[in-house]
């Protein structure tokens, strides 16, 4: 008899994910430090160390906008510019189906030596594994980080409070809506391109303009905008109300969400943030984004409430208003 | 037209793989940092910082003496130890195969968790992903190591020098054997336990006992003894010889090796360090290594010599002499 199996679902950035991650993983996780929800940690000393990691699994590895070597750095990067951290070091691992193209791996790492260099980060040290055809797919790829802090207290999922504004620095759902059709899963031509791109600079210019008002940062990755406004909510204890008019808008993302009945606050980004700032700093934040080329449509988006506690909501186009549930388990695989 | 292709031999810890990385990966590193070729990297900077990373792909993922969680944590703590570094954090990086059981992820993390606590390390962030069945196999992990240097200058590939003793902790090729016969692969009765271990107290130990005369320090996996002192030779530009009778055995491992026709030399270890060091701490560090659990068997196998460079000779227990050629490409694949 076969007991309980691992699924898809589990993999996708959702709560069966979080679910399984506090049940199977956190208890092997430091006390002290590894149980937060943080994608990135900082750690204890004068060196104001942070660090992240992430695997990706993307399919395909080469898509519209990007390629796994990109998206290795980028979203590192950018998990330790959440915590508000100046992204420095790198590592990569690499694991290889046999019989992949070799021109693969070498488009792969030109794409890795040209993010870091954008981002501003070293690739100091690595490692190279190979499985046997129908063992892996391709090239799987994990990045870890290491940065130092910009400022303390750093941006965190638990700072958000009442009266914050919501700020997001481009429209949704780009990456995923880029990566379904580079899968030949859509049957309308679409022209969308993902928004990977290494958001470390943009984050210091925020820091500069808002300092210690910038109260949170975060990803919008896998279960995009809804399962990081819900994650903040919940670590927070506070409500959120966001306003479905004021979000800068991608037409060939929405077309291709209302013609597959997806929600693009579902949808997973690679290069946006979505961040949470006190009122008083909201205007100079929100102009220094805008001057940024990674935050040109930004756009004040909603306001943090009260309450009630871990609960989005969406004041919708048509004003009525609906719950922003996090998602649950997988509306794309290996999206990143 | 296909193109050249990934091969399983790329990924065996023999030339071909140190080709494929000089080639393919190595232009991606930072110039400076990241193109040397220890498997951890000394950051510059007042932290004294120490940095690496691995992936394990080790089939199967449960053999005696280990799995893949307790390799996961010893293999990264293990590549800090032998650059003199105090392993402190490590991260977690896990790509599951959909359907794979999920009490298997349950030992593997149990493993995590106790070769943390043995190894003094706090496991303080992840990261999950779940790929479709036959797109992996089973869990493939991901561990990357912060460290602190325990001192300056740290033992280095580059340091060996004629006259130095090279010392081991005890007999060699138990982990692939182990592996072979978990596999099945062998046709005769073996009890060989892996010796998977962190090495990190040893290595402390040794430090304490040989200060800057532990000139460098190696732990020979993938490629096995053969790999790790071929590497060693070519980075210092200095030649070696080791004695075959002063080596410590394992009747199980040399069972195993004459009947497949394996040289022990060449077979993979994940508990065992080669320590090249100053003919005056030789014998203090030796007593060191002896007075540690994970060192009872030490012994003083060969010296260090002008040249040839890059060449390491074996005298045999029959007095004639051998070249200890590096390993090509891989004997056992994912064996690690």
């Amino acid at each position: 008899m076969s007991g309980p199996q691992v699924t898809l679902a589990q993999g996708g950035g959702g709560l069966q994910m979080q679910e399984l991650i506090a049940r199977e993983l956190v208890p092997a996780c430091d006390a002290e430090l590894g149980r937060g929800l943080e994608d990135a940690v900082v750690l204890p000393g004068a060196e104001r160390l942070v660090l992240t990691t992430d695997s990706y699994v993307i399919r395909p590895a080469i898509f519209p906008g990007g390629d796994l070597g990109k998206l290795a750095v980028c979203g590192t990067v950018n998990d330790l510019a959440m915590r508000g951290a100046r992204p420095v070091y790198l590592t990569l691992g690499l694991i290889v189906e046999e019989g992949t193209e070799l021109e693969l791996l070498r488009t792969v790492m030109r794409s890795v030596a040209a993010a870091c260099a954008e981002a501003g980060v070293a690739l100091v040290t690595g490692d190279f594994k190979v499985v046997e055809r129908d063992s892996g797919d391709g090239i799987f790829a994990n990045t870890a980080g290491v940065g130092f802090l910009r400022q303390d207290p750093p941006p965190s999922l638990r700072r958000a409070r009442p009266g914050d504004a919501i700020l997001i620095n481009g429209p949704v759902g780009q990456h995923g809506v880029a990566l379904l059709a580079a899968r030949g899963e859509l049957q309308l031509q679409v022209t969308v391109q993902s928004d990977c791109a290494p958001l470390a600079d943009l984050v210091g210019a925020m820091l500069k303009a808002g300092g210690e008002g910038v109260h949170a940062l975060h990803d919008p990755t896998r279960g995009g905008v809804a399962a990081a406004l819900n994650e903040i909510a919940e670590a927070s204890g506070v409500g959120m109300e966001i306003r479905e008019r004021d979000f800068p808008r991608d037409a060939g993302v929405d077309g291709a969400c209302d013609i597959l009945g997806l929600d693009p606050l579902q949808v997973a980004n690679e290069g946006k943030l979505v961040a949470i700032v006190a009122p008083e700093v909201a205007e100079a934040v929100l102009k220094a984004m805008r001057g940024h080329q990674y935050g040109a449509e930004s756009a004040l988006i909603g306001e943090v409430l009260e309450g009630p506690a871990g609960r989005v909501s969406l004041r919708t186009a048509l004003g009525t208003r609906r719950i922003v549930d996090p998602p649950s388990g997988e509306l794309l695989p290996r999206i990143c």
